[in-house]
């Protein structure tokens, strides 16, 4: 973890050096208007500090981001007057995530919004492959 | 929220009357692989008491799960060998959750897994509409 990364597009914003839409901010945090939304409303929280991964964030920030994501899911929700929405921390350039610094998307969902995954038909080959495989993540836990 | 809700699946496997193939239990919550996955290693972490949402989460639940999906998704991701993942929280019928009671999704990802999210081009009108929206929200927080 760097307070700052000078490459970094979420720190230059945390810095004032791009502007966002910002709708919150604390000393810790940061959250703001995706300017390509998936849908009206779509909201990116970010932590002031640079951290790469959700997976380095300390336990404390962990818990005040969620808390944070929560609290202003609410108001989002209120405001565009959605009423479902997804939670999504993409980790990883595999996983789709584009800037190396957390962020956790607050997308706003309604009925007919015509966002979908494509999800290819994956199937473990047996009971066996499946139980294996729970098995050897329940032995490292 | 209730203990527990005689029609809900979920709490149907955390009494045992359905079968799971569970990675992690303790007082709060269980982690199971999901039997649908999107990928090899797809986890559901669950509260044990129902709860519809994670909106409807007490702090100090949400900061205990999030904790546990750090620490979860760690030892998935080393077991199946993956690097990267989605964090997913479904919440709501329209954004796709399926059953009403929390569930955070851990997706592992790798590069040409073919998981792919259709998403249609929208956009605000103009510079106004985006700001006009960020700071109602930033008016109600």
């Amino acid at each position: 973890m760097n307070n700052s990364n000078s490459d970094c597009i979420f720190c230059k914003i945390v810095k004032g050096e791009i502007p966002c839409h910002k709708i919150y901010e604390d000393e810790d945090f940061l959250a703001f208007l995706d300017i390509h939304p998936e849908t009206p409303g779509h909201t990116l929280i970010i932590t002031k500090k640079h951290f790469k991964t959700m997976l380095d964030l300390p336990e404390d920030l962990l818990c005040k981001i969620i808390k944070k994501v929560q609290k202003i899911t609410k108001v989002v929700l209120d405001i565009t007057g959605y009423k479902a929405f997804n939670l999504v921390v993409n980790t990883g350039k595999d996983a789709g995530q584009l800037v190396d610094h957390v962020h956790f998307h607050i997308i706003p969902r309604i009925e007919g919004d015509d966002r979908k995954f494509y999800i290819p038909p994956i199937k473990y080959k047996n009971k066996q492959e499946i139980k294996k495989l729970a098995t050897k993540i329940k032995n490292s836990l």
